[in-house]
């Protein structure tokens, strides 16, 4: 058996990852989920620790350059971020971690942590997603060429991923991570020297 | 969804390969077992097509040179093979080929098929390997010894197969494979290009 891993699903917007994670972590004991860290302030229920670890502007920003996001990134004037030390305390105590991130923040993720197991989910149904793109009929050509250009775009960084799941339905969709993260296991790696000590260790008489 | 494969399982005698596979057989549906082809002659209640494809040593040795088998080996008098036409037809089907093959048989298809996938089983227990490498101790040192090292040499070959799975609780072991069997349909391959091609052609309006 290998170590535990760090899970990370992503995909283009309206492939559904939300509802798939949820499902995942309900069904996986041994499953835990990357919370982000943010500058921005909570918002009304939103509990420290459970939405984000929020910080202050302050203290992500002397974490940067200490090393100690996976990724982060500033959209406005806020910070969002992922900790490494969360995941890597799990993965150490043999949980595996799951990241739900945007394509941006999970080719950041495997550029600092390649051995992570890369999802990429696509959307439930290319008609839905033609919809969004055609929008309501009421729009010039150009703008519904460049939705669907940017779409196009985003399927493509598909290659850069290690699977591929299409959420046609969730149950489907959750079974094949499932049996994704379990191969991701059995998986034989570097560490195969450990089981062939192991076994020597045991045998000898 | 890539397309079928084909399963190998393979590891040392006494590691419950075929309870593993006979299970197996039976809980997925799209999985067909690859037959081999003998020249030795059946047995009692064994049929053609079903145990073995009984050939005549005249037509087994045809067909070597045509390169018509992922493995071969003659034991004794006889030979024993691996035919590709059966494997090649089931996986154009769109079914997956099981494969239950020792260690060199193993290694002699990955030379001619390394698409496959590779799973290795390791034994139920220690205890059991351990029993039959000490056997009933009326044996020399040497003898002991020479079991050992062969049994340690088998499982050292471990490390050129893509999957390990130790056969602890068969339910488990057919579990981690039918696993392996759904992750290696979601892996994204070279022929990820066929699908943005479909979604170029599906999207475009």
């Amino acid at each position: 058996m290998n170590k535990a891993q760090l899970v990370v699903i992503s995909g283009p917007s309206g492939a559904g990852k939300g509802t798939v994670c949820k499902q995942l972590l309900q069904e996986m004991k041994n499953l835990k989920l990357s919370i982000s860290a943010t500058t921005r302030e909570p918002r009304i229920g939103e509990v420290d620790g459970v939405n984000y670890h929020f910080t202050s502007k302050y203290d992500f920003e002397k974490q940067i350059p200490a090393d100690s996001f996976f990724e982060y990134a500033k959209v406005y004037d806020n910070y969002y971020g992922t900790p490494k030390q969360y995941v890597i305390e799990e993965i150490e105590k043999g949980n595996n971690v799951l990241l739900e991130i945007d394509i941006q923040g999970a080719l950041q993720v495997k550029d600092k942590y390649p051995e992570g197991v890369f999802i990429f989910i696509l959307p439930p149904s290319m008609k839905e997603l033609k919809n969004r793109i055609v929008g309501r009929g009421t729009e010039t050509k150009e703008a519904i060429e460049k939705r669907f250009n940017s779409a196009l775009k985003e399927i493509s960084y598909v290659k850069q991923y290690d699977y591929c799941v299409v959420n046609d339905e969730v149950n489907e969709a959750v079974a094949s991570i499932k049996s994704i993260i379990i191969a991701e296991q059995c998986k034989v790696k570097q560490d195969i020297k450990n089981i062939i000590l192991k076994f020597k260790e045991e045998l000898s008489c």
